[in-house]
């Protein structure tokens, strides 16, 4: 098959490392381009050992350029921080190179919202209502048009592919959700800082965030869509002291009397035809490690009839569906691929 | 100062293990005898390496005998399983032996409760009523004059002492209490089995027991008492690839109009007089490292104004301040010492 | 192409936990018999999450019978404890029924080595000529016309790899190798047992086995057929707090004067064919984490000018190349497979 | 008694806050001074939450100064960088302050290796004839007279301790030492940087500095003083996913005909009188857990009868033996109380 020409910018954080993780095995997307300011010169198997012997790791890393972008990518992957990848994309767009940004940037729907959580200006708000929001199980069809793919925060993905069924189905209540989860570390990023230090997180866990987490607007935006109404959750973000995977335990209230077996026979049904989403049996709960590595997300149910809440429990990977993994398969549909190419792994328990 | 002589039954448990640790480091107690049914005859020092060149190495394990526990001892620590400890208990109070119970068997003040959830028939339900439940902060008077101390589960303590405060004065819901606690794993005990495995917990993080631990008619019989009314909790438990720690994330609803400011000094003002509960400042969350080994519980408070929620989040060593510390500190109330005594170290990051 | 039809006996091990996951990425091997006499009766997805929704996962787990393993499968794995591999190999070579072996039962070439060792009579010794040690990168080419393989150790795979240079070149003394080998805890199995739970090696670091693990005939079989005489080895493993990995760190002395930059080069040329094995730039150390999941042995050499000894670092991952993944490599040989057919994924950092 | 004064140099890093933890529950030390250049002017238990509640945690942090020193404090750890330490020693000295430097400022008698090996000017040469190095098993006459301390490095601790009784009692030969080491990450100290960020470390193992790191020369400057010759040895140091401890397993070639019996006989004579080195029981090998936040070494045999090797694992806490603790054994000799004060610990398991 035709090989495509992918670039990627910003390969020094995990996200970016996980993409390079997953090109290597991707048939048909080339790497061919990998940018960093402050690795720029070296082979990307010097930098990244791990690739020594693989295809990628003859890729000289260079400085971002768009016109050497244009000239050597049909799509590039922004792996930059929030602020940055909105400089880079119009440039890109303006070359027809697609895009898809790991960032925030182009996530929310509405800039102010952006700019009262991220404190920065917007600078090309107009891009919004273009880009796509590359949650794959729900928008495939506008993913498969997109020139700008907004790429889903890991702690979102999570939490609406968990919620999604109990939306569709109207069978919880809108005004009562939280949602504790839990994260490893790679999702707090790959910059030299002493609280990410190894002793500062091993044998040690803690919450941060509470209340004022950067994804609570992403989420509210999404479920919103899915609920019909404007809403609120409650989104309490912790640390895990390991290195991939999250775990979301949702907490909803039942807005009609229905069974644990229906609601399960309900998830069942609307995930029969993805096959990413597992639902597991009753009385089996989900482990972060049974998704390493993967795409899949594992939903567990649970139905407390003392409390009449349903328990959802969500678990995906974080660098892979939460973030890499879930690029790539947006890449796969923007370029009419099977969504599931080079992301069939089994999990490396 | 006269030695005080106390023995434990079993040992090879990690809330044995940890009372053998704190006990070496205790200026009056004496460990005057160490039961286990599988190791006795061992020196304790070649069964636990860690207390070689110290006191307690010399002691020969033996099998429980109840004549021996009163030639020998003063009190009498009892880790063992729910449903044996209700069987040596009696035998020792018929010997004026004092005895601090670790196991769920007399914290239960409703026997049907307990056969509820513990699936044991009670063998001596009278001393139910008895029993002083172990939680120095609100029992010490009670404490000091008990013969017969139910030491408290894990999770209760960092439940209790968490929202103590706030029931006190009156500033929560009753009927919305969700808690998502999250334990090391030396909470699921010493017992060789899969699941506990290091190469099933490491890398991995999963609830458990949703809707239906143990522990639950424990909290909801203390927190009721604390609020004057029946109420029923929430309490999803989770299991954390680390040793030691707990971090319970409590999510409550205001019953009245109050700023942050107002609930944290509520909650300093209360805690004044109890060193080992640090309300930490506002801004600030609390991390199990940081309690590691120690009495202490540290309490953050965050005010959601979007949500109207107060949440609480509560950390304790499990081992220690959730087992054998709190229960050295009942036995030191027992013996009219100073609460503190040979518990005052100051956490191992 | 057409499907080659594998079955698997002794699912439950870590080792066997790998093949499944590999077989599941397999573009020809068919899972079509996974045994185990503890889970039987179960499909494969709800012993191991990990597999469902993927073709593994709806296997019905059953009784090893010869009957059943020869209607259904080209070839078997057997991942059981050394002494029962004796007794069912000999069954499926008699129905011509390829055999790879994960145990020890076939890797020695002298009986009464065997035993001494492993303390277990040898049924079958006449099969000791026959099977074929399931290096790949030294004996393919027997690999290929076998038809029982004993697949190697996973320390003697790290050591021999490491190793096999030095000695091709006669660039080190053959009578004073020292290895100090630590390893993932997955290499010591997945049985219940108190010494491997997570709250005993979490943390914690210890050597185990000095001076008489039983790899260690295995290695001075293989490395005394290297050096063309009888050598003696001093070999030392230690557990690690992790899941995965093996590092080993060789001690040798050169025989010659020889700078690093030609060993180097030796080392370099001698695995220039060898995909697999990566000899990294001088200066840089191999880490486990960068051949996680994957066939890859990377080499870090240093030469110590002020001891005249040359150390080399052998890192890869005791579960795949250890142990599944090589496996799997010898099987595409035996099936005139490409050997890197479903083997070639990027390390998952 | 009495209070000393004791002021500490460097709080930011994991020696400076082991010190913290252990001066919280010592009985005679009052800490009255704590600097950081980065944190002054905060409480300490503002920037160690651990010490809330504990009398340390009032102490205000300051900027060095030694007039605020001398009037403050009777003894001052140093903490700080090589380099760092020599210019603030002589003027503590010359003050009539006691100094205990953490650094390897003062470790080497030799002007030139510490030149060669650290690559900086000593400026004041005068004083390394002056330093005591504090090992105080060996050297405590030394110590309790001496005004300037030089605290051992981890590593070396381990490995002198643990071939001490060897040197002693001559049974082994001095020109065939490999120490293969392994460290917890703490040992790599406390800056921010990437490779010692978690996700780098965590599920990961390496060797680093081999052949070339700066302990060597101190490790032979204090074997040769023991084997009185002049001796090189192979070290290779190694980095381990977890917080503390070290395990050093020394490769030794007996010098003549005895039997472990005898070593070991040996051994526990030669430390009778040292609480803290314990030598174990034959077929018994010491692990980091069983020492952790102690000033224990504990010490294991084996004698591999096929290769003559005597193989010695000696284990400590790199942080608590092995930096902090073992200083403030130092300033207990220094001030005439009993070594033990404030160190009797068992260990956190």
């Amino acid at each position: 098959m035709t090989q495509i020409k992918v670039g990627l910018v910003g390969i020094t954080g995990y996200a970016g490392m996980e993409l390079v993780r997953l090109l290597a095995n991707h048939p048909t997307f080339t790497l061919t381009m990998a940018c960093s300011r402050a690795e720029a010169g070296k082979q990307l198997a010097d930098y990244y050992p791990f690739v020594r012997n693989l295809p990628a790791g003859q890729v000289t890393i260079s400085q971002f350029n768009v016109e050497d972008a244009a000239a050597n990518c049909d799509l590039v992957f922004l792996a930059v921080p929030a602020g940055t990848a909105m400089k880079m994309a119009p440039q890109l767009l303006a070359k027809n190179v697609k895009v898809i940004d790991f960032s925030a940037d182009f996530r929310l729907k509405v800039r102010q919202t952006y700019e009262d959580w991220y404190a920065i200006t917007h600078e090309v708000p107009n891009l919004l209502e273009e880009a796509v929001y590359g949650l794959p199980e729900l928008y495939a069809d506008k993913i498969k048009k997109a020139s700008l793919i907004a790429n889903p925060g890991c702690y979102p993905t999570s939490i609406i592919l968990g919620l999604y069924a109990a939306f569709k189905h109207q069978i919880i209540s809108t005004n009562d959700i939280i949602i504790d989860s839990k994260s490893g570390a790679t999702g707090a990023g790959r910059k030299a800082q002493v609280p990410t230090l190894f002793s500062e997180i091993s044998d040690n866990f803690r919450a941060y965030g509470l209340g004022r987490h950067r994804h609570t607007p992403e989420i509210e935006q999404e479920l919103s869509a899915l609920a019909n109404t404007e809403l609120t959750v409650q989104f309490s973000p912790h640390i895990l002291p390991m290195n991939r995977g999250i775990l979301s335990t949702i907490y909803t209230k039942l807005s009609k009397d229905i069974s644990l077996a229906e609601i399960h026979n309900l998830f069942q049904e609307t995930w029969r035809h993805s096959p990413w989403v597992r639902v597991l049996p009753i009385g089996s709960l989900p482990e972060t490690r049974f998704v390493r590595g993967t795409m899949f997300c594992d939903l567990g149910l649970v139905l407390d009839h003392r409390t009449k809440r349903l328990i959802i429990v969500s678990v995906i990977d974080n660098l892979c569906r939460g973030a890499a993994g879930q690029a790539l398969a947006n890449a796969n549909l923007c370029f009419d691929l099977s969504i599931e190419t080079g992301l069939n792994s089994a999990a490396l328990v």
